[in-house]
């Protein structure tokens, strides 16, 4: 039996790797509709190369380029939101949702509410609407399958047997670059220090957010909406290898883990397969090269998101998408050298507690409402505290 | 519903246990039949605390002091393997087999024939009686589910769903307490040097196989048995911390683990309480305390042990009851002090390489006949190279 699949953010690395892994499945998967941003070649190509019946640009400036780009090949071209939207209300039974931001949420809302089986990679649907988005999953009556290889590791080791003795899950972060040093020297941390360090050739706003840990603070409102877990049953422990990717701990004692070498098509893969498994080129892990694996508490001195997820958590309503979108401000300061380092959470608090006041979100409409306005929040602090 | 269970070796340490994880679990579980051997206070204590039908001592000179000791009580008392017989043949829907050694062979292949469902702690019914086993567990209609953490560990973490795609079984081995030693120091070990070392608090016979790593050979005969996987997937670890219990490695590239306090309640918990998953009060793993975990490949210069599994594996037939006499018999040879430490395994495989054209065993005495002629074996060759 053939699955129809739908891929939202196919130009991105997600994306890049879903294709990969549909090509590797062989007969499994064939593709609905593809969408992309500004990267016209890539998606033409993709279209071309998996014979999509519909590919889209969000960006509508770039129409006339795509549909030149699939001139001849029977594919249609789309763009903007209407295109998106179109290719989310496809009947593609899969859609892999890729796209990076908020421009993901309507799409991605669309898919569950029709009942597609969604294959998650989108931050902001769990973080920001997670309510509404789990909702309209149950009203859809589709699967959710969680493909960041955190959530994706507890996914695999959650049978539904014992669901009922769930005790923990426990979130594994590689505590970043700036993991063994003092705080003092996190508050000196500058955007050129950032860009000077090694280990930041990842992209410099997710290694901001991982040596920060504010991508561990959103994997945890994530892990509880996935999950349906209670904030203190959420742990995180730092794991410099990474190697496990996270947990779960159960009433009887038992710790269950998924490892493996860091490679996106394992999770992508497992969550297209499921309930079976695939078979994946992918690398296998060798413990004898492995040698050892680390553990320890982090300091929520250092890394103060933590707290500020089990706030959000604590409270809950629409302080998920104004965590969110403090941090994404503090974060431009950051980079732009007008706040420091550790004042992004100072910021991204300070946010918090001012709109701690609405209600829940009732609406997609609600949730960019509390988005813009934690926006402006933040862009307003930050003149003050720049101008200080 | 309460389900019915008989604990044969209900006086070792994992009957103790299975019977403190019974009163855990509350009206899930009520007592048919314990058996012990010379241990007829704690058998008849055991008895009356779980309100028994049936004791059975497996030392037919102690029938009087159990009946003794049970008067008044209403628990039928019975001995030797008659009684053994009687407790296996009753009419409770479970059997923990913790008889250990080949006593165990019989009474635990009768319940698997009637289709109890067996919880596994006797190593013999799958190291020398494998085929045989599996096929009585077949027949009956029972599930099998083992009790030995490593193997309960795999048994957590292979879901029938992705049976098809188990491409390895990774059992770790703490190593022993020789680990870091050079052969040549080894070799001059002494049962003196083993007596006196501070890590071999768990019984002498015990602490040898670790730290000849016969343990594992054992272990890796009944992996190959409990999940029918070839012998060239079974992989040994050393992971000096014993913290992750063993692990299964999938075709999409995903290592899963079970993990946990070094505590036999929890595998007994989860054998008796499948498929779902039980509350159990042992003490939960602290990663903040854990610091770290190390793997290393093991050195089979130093340990033979698992070349000799390895080889065992490949013939088939009693090869895993000769390799298992014999090594017995090594064992107390050793502990005598009439050969070396790494004699143990010469011996072993000198036996298993006479005795290696022996065909299949088609019923229990087979094994018993195979088992006999190993130990006079490996008796003989013992008294050639003590003499020489």
């Amino acid at each position: 039996m053939t699955n129809r699949i739908t891929i939202l953010g196919s130009t991105g690395s997600i994306g890049v790797s879903t294709i990969d892994v549909i090509g590797q499945l062989g007969e499994a998967y064939a593709v609905d509709a593809l969408s992309g941003n500004g990267n016209i070649e890539l998606l033409a190509s993709q279209a071309r190369q998996t014979r999509a019946r519909l590919a889209v640009t969000a960006d509508e400036s770039r129409y006339q380029d795509l549909k030149q780009a699939l001139a001849g090949t029977g594919i249609e071209a789309a763009a903007g939101s209407s295109g998106l939207a179109e290719a989310a209300d496809g009947d593609a039974s899969w859609v892999m949702a890729a796209i990076v931001g908020t421009a993901g949420l309507a799409p991605t809302l669309a898919a569950a509410r029709r009942g597609a089986n969604i294959a998650l990679a989108n931050k902001e649907c769990l973080v920001s609407a997670g309510d509404l988005f789990i909702r309209a999953v149950e009203d859809g009556g589709g699967t959710l399958i969680p493909v960041d290889s955190e959530h994706n590791a507890i996914f695999q080791v959650l049978n539904e047997h014992h669901r009922h003795t769930l005790e923990r899950i426990i979130l594994t972060a590689s505590g970043g670059p700036f993991r063994t040093w003092t705080r003092e020297a996190m508050a000196n941390v500058t955007a050129a220090t950032a860009r000077a360090h090694p280990n930041w050739s990842m992209g410099l706003k997710i290694s901001i957010d991982s040596a920060s840990m504010f991508n561990k603070a959103l994997e945890m409102i994530e892990a509880r909406h996935l999950f349906d877990v209670r904030p203190d049953q959420i742990e995180v422990i730092v794991h410099p290898q990474s190697v496990i990717h996270s947990m779960v701990g159960y009433a009887d004692g038992s710790i269950l883990a998924q490892l493996g070498c860091p490679d996106m098509r394992t999770a992508i893969g497992y969550a297209l397969s499921f309930p079976t498994r695939p078979t994946l080129n992918v690398e296998r892990l060798d413990f004898t090269k492995l040698a050892r694996l680390d553990f320890e508490a982090p300091d929520e001195a250092k890394f103060p998101a933590l707290r500020l997820a089990r706030l959000a958590m604590e409270r809950g309503g629409l302080q998920g998408a104004v965590l969110n979108a403090a941090k994404e401000v503090a974060l431009d300061a950051f980079i732009d050298g007008r706040i420091g380092f550790l004042e992004m959470a100072d910021i991204t608090e300070s946010v918090m507690d001012r709109m701690q006041g609405i209600s829940a979100a009732s609406s997609m409409e609600d949730v960019f409402a509390a988005d813009a306005e934690a926006r402006r929040f933040a862009s307003r602090l930050i003149g003050t505290s720049a101008a200080a």
